[in-house]
């Protein structure tokens, strides 16, 4: 009870709604690297998570994966499947090992239609999700790699204004998240170092120059033309 | 009345929820290229088509526009405003005479609370369009742009088996789809003409081999390579 209190989706909900939604969950845990569910599965549950952290991603290629969101305490997933296509859109991984809550279809429908509170919040979650989606594509029609990926820094880096702002993830990951491979990924990486908006290390990205880096984010390609940094 | 009946976000409501959802809406008339709300505005309104067509798109350079979705009668739009931050995240046109059944943010948060068929399509509108925006973003890290043209003309092409499959719409426009300018689709729709999976003429494509597109649209860019058609 206390752990569903703290959940960020819950916190309009009164001490009652906690006592049906746990009532109606099972907890499950995962060790990192394990799969919650494929792509194009058949999707039959909801999941809130309860510690831990997931990754949602698609294969786009032999060895290239996007992506789309790294979910933690409080944020839920697995909803597509129950509202739209029952095929999974897109895979879910523990990245670090996790509890999840599980909420059967059934259960996810009671909920929709009893608790207007929770409807809310997942309409609201879902326009996020859009809204975060359609701005990946202007960004990949408007910026070349390094745009894309100073931009991608700056949406996961802790949000504080206490430097230095660390994130912690590697190349490979970044890469991901950017939907392409490592050897792009590390050029660029290589040149946002050189003019001073980060330093990298083993253990990820220091961001050391902020406004520097949203400057690189913003730089919009003119037609053709390529804007270079750094070499 | 009877419009209300045909509109198909309303399909699963009974006559009592027609009435209560015409009595808080006006019905506004828009002329063609009539702009009925800019991105990045502050917006106050939910809309339903009534008649007529409306486009979603967003200005990506000087002469560059991403268009997200061409919506007809009985499509709503504007919930991204209401329901997350209060700007507008795209804009809206009037791409012929139309007709929009506009609902205040008020009576739009009474609709969610009050009517759960309406929430419950409203959610699945979302997750649509969700699913949408995550395969876009695939297929712009999957395909180059004769991938991606093939499969934007098979996704906003009629749904019949009777050839032939006609899809009324200029080049420029099929370049906003894309979110690309004309002179590269002009060489693509070339390229898909002279293996002869399409016809193109002023008025706009003729599938002409849905088969032989449909393998164009699904093969996939093996690392730097570009596989190119007719030429």
């Amino acid at each position: 009870m206390t752990i569903l209190r703290k959940v960020s989706l819950f916190k309009k909900l009164n001490s009652k709604d906690f006592k049906k939604i746990f009532s109606i969950a099972q907890v499950k845990s995962f060790n990192k690297g394990d799969i919650v569910f494929h792509k194009n599965e058949i999707g039959n549950n909801f999941f809130i998570v309860r510690s831990g952290k997931i990754k949602i991603f698609t294969s786009i290629g032999p060895n290239k994966k996007k992506t789309f969101a790294f979910l933690e305490k409080g944020d839920f997933f697995g909803e597509m499947s129950l509202l739209g296509s029952t095929t999974r859109s897109a895979s879910a991984q523990a990245v670090s090992d996790s509890e999840l809550l599980v909420i059967s279809r059934f259960n996810f429908k009671k909920l929709l239609a009893k608790n207007t509170d929770f409807t809310l919040k997942l309409l609201q979650t879902l326009v996020k999700r859009l809204n975060n989606s359609d701005r990946e594509i202007e960004n990949m029609l408007y910026h070349n790699i390094l745009g894309r990926l100073a931009g991608k820094i700056i949406e996961l880096a802790p949000k504080t204004n206490k430097p230095p702002i660390v994130l912690n993830i590697d190349q490979n990951e970044l890469a991901e998240c950017i939907g392409t491979t490592r050897v792009p990924i590390c050029h660029a990486i290589k040149s946002l170092k050189k003019c001073g908006a980060i330093d990298y290390k083993r253990t990820g990205i220091i961001i050391l120059n902020l406004k520097q880096l949203e400057s690189i984010a913003n730089i919009k390609e003119v037609g053709e033309r390529i804007i270079r940094y750094g070499n």
